[in-house]
């Protein structure tokens, strides 16, 4: 039989834990807090179908067809000025199409990061950027998070010690895992910082749209003046995720090369479904769509930290986020999230996403990550009362 | 301004000929004989129009939300029984889908090329196969094409030559750029040749179901009995490309790696397009739209070939292929076909792609791969007449 000398790029890439928790997510028995799914009750499924059906009678020899590798004109031409409506300014060649913000972190780190350059991240972040970074063979530097952002004072000790660094990775709006936003002084201070030591900016928006509470703050991108900073958005959790569509904006010249990595990596998105959710924005209103979605969350956020606040001993802290679908949960240490959700999956079938996946260098294993947008109002009661009841015998 | 400084593997990648060439075929003026575009006006609009709009109203929760990275269980085996067809035995751990057969050509590099390995492909090779495996810095290594496929004696120096050989890639069928199909007693050598050398050998089928002439030969992967064949297969030229979708066949050792690498890259395909693609093989015969399909591209390709025929000079050469997309012409030695297509371009706004970008090491100037299955007729005949006047000039 053949014996497979696999790369040294994938050695010690192992199963995730991101990807067990999707099949889980799909188990329609297990109230599941692990995804980040969108509440499928609030898909436009109407007018989705006939935006469909529409498109594909009425152009579809162009939909079904190849397309080009940056993606439809006339729905980045949308992208430009929602963009705007953020303070972004960006013309055609500096925006593109990507299969969801997640191959924006591919294809970013495949045009930067040389083995052994330094990649700076909040610590905890998104576990699927960690994923997507890995197999580049960075070298993963954590900067403490902390209620208003990533820490300046580390983050500039980060930078000091690390001259080899390539760009700093951020979730500036509801931060994936915590639900934490960054302050307007840090942003600034950040790109100040940024600046100073000609790194980048990796800015991952995929929730900013999804505000419900508290000041819009600008997108750090708004503040660039230097092109220093690489900005994703998502249509994922705005309208749904099964479409694979999100962009990226920056410097042209970041996005010409962005492009041909992309043409290597998949040839371009789904033409058919960038005409659909062009000829929706057209014909529907998706601020009033997203509109119905920051209700719902808001009420599903609230519902969550009310039962957290009754159901769980004091010693239990948890973030109360004002947007995005994620909060935070940190136990005693003496509390193993791996350990307690064996316990919860057992006795009450309810599952989240234990924290140590989303540490990029020093793991801490007393965290969690919970999802509220996905499960509805019973279950979110039911699964946080039945968390809170069994991690009580860890302060008897 | 910030200074870009960009990872070692992006150095010399340049934009392509495929981008510009698929930019030509969107503008309605220009007769493309460039892309590897199918036939829009076969692409079953009344049929797909009803399937998503099914789909998207009967199972929408589903079919708009975050998926498996592997993809729709029901359409996978839909493929796994369609492989059984050709002789590929397979099971669910074994087969998953991806973004086209492009997204295989560049998760199987990600997964096995270390900087330096040697990538033996056929001379000349589909383009897009030599784009997606540059990042990861091979040594390209050619082994002439001839009429029945890859040079047998040619591969067995350059394995003894290239001992630290990761793969060989191939187009067994109806191959792209040329058009050539690989004959049995050479698909059994070329296996011999990897068992031998423990190399992998990475199977290209996007063409195989588009035979309308001569007999049905065995996959390459149907005839490996040690694991050693990676099979990639594609809905893109079969129903339509603006889907994005193909599959991939491997040992599940590799599969299980490729599939963390997808979620790295893109999370999943689109759940929608899955679902669709899956109800329209439950609702209807795909084998029968095939054949439609085989009917038009057979009649397309005689009628360029007779084209060809009277309109050429006679030391003009061209394949006469059993299938797929493409005929590859061979022009004495003195035409350079980048500039032979500027005239073809200037006088009569006819495109191809000229054959230098399909050599991976050395290049000749003298051909050009040229694609019959998305002009109309009218188009083919005036578009082959205009070249074969245009080149009478490089014969006075």
């Amino acid at each position: 039989m053949a014996k497979y000398q696999f790369a040294k790029r994938v050695e010690g890439i192992q199963p995730s834990a991101i990807k067990e928790l999707l099949a889980l997510g799909a188990d329609p028995e297990v109230i599941s807090f692990g995804g980040g799914y969108p509440d499928p009750d609030l898909f436009p499924l109407d007018k989705l179908s006939g935006v469909y059906q529409e498109v594909i009678l009425e152009e579809g020899k162009q939909a079904l067809q190849y397309s080009t590798t940056e993606g439809l004109p006339a729905l980045r031409e949308k992208i430009i000025k929602r963009m705007a409506h953020i303070g972004i300014e960006c013309t055609m060649d500096e925006v593109m199409m990507i299969s969801g913000g997640q191959q924006g972190l591919d294809l970013v780190s495949k045009l930067f990061i040389n083995e052994g350059d330094a990649i700076i991240c909040e610590s905890p972040t998104f576990l699927g950027a960690l994923l997507s970074f890995k197999p580049y063979g960075p070298k993963f530097v954590s900067v403490p998070l902390e209620a208003d952002g990533i820490s300046i004072d580390h983050l500039e000790a980060a930078l000091k010690e690390n001259p080899n660094t390539k760009f700093i990775y951020t979730i500036p709006e509801f931060q994936n895992p915590t639900g934490v936003t960054m302050s307007l002084e840090k942003r600034k201070a950040l790109l100040s910082l940024a600046s100073q030591h000609n790194v980048l900016i990796l800015e991952d928006s995929p929730y900013r749209e999804l505000r419900y509470e508290g000041d819009v703050l600008p997108s750090i991108k708004s503040l660039d003046t230097e092109g220093r900073v690489i900005h994703l958005g998502s249509f994922s959790k705005i309208l749904c995720p099964g479409l694979r569509l999100g962009w990226v904006v920056a410097p042209a010249e970041v996005i010409g090369k962005i492009s041909m990595l992309k043409l290597a990596s998949d040839t371009q998105n789904s033409t058919l479904n960038m005409h659909a959710v062009n000829r929706f924005m057209d014909k529907y209103d998706i601020d009033s769509h997203i509109e119905v979605l920051k209700q719902t969350y808001k009420r599903k956020k609230d519902l969550m930290v009310e039962n957290m606040r009754t159901s769980f001993p004091d010693a239990v802290q948890y973030t109360n986020p004002e947007g995005g679908l994620f909060s935070w949960i940190t136990f005693p240490e003496r509390v193993d999230t791996v350990k307690l959700m064996r316990e919860t999956l057992a006795e009450a079938k309810v599952a989240y996403v234990p924290g140590l996946s989303f540490f990029p260098t020093k793991v801490e294993n007393n965290h969690c990550r919970i999802n509220y947008s996905y499960m509805p109002d019973e279950k979110i009661e039911f699964g946080i009362q039945a968390i809170g009841r069994i991690v009580q015998n860890y302060f008897k």
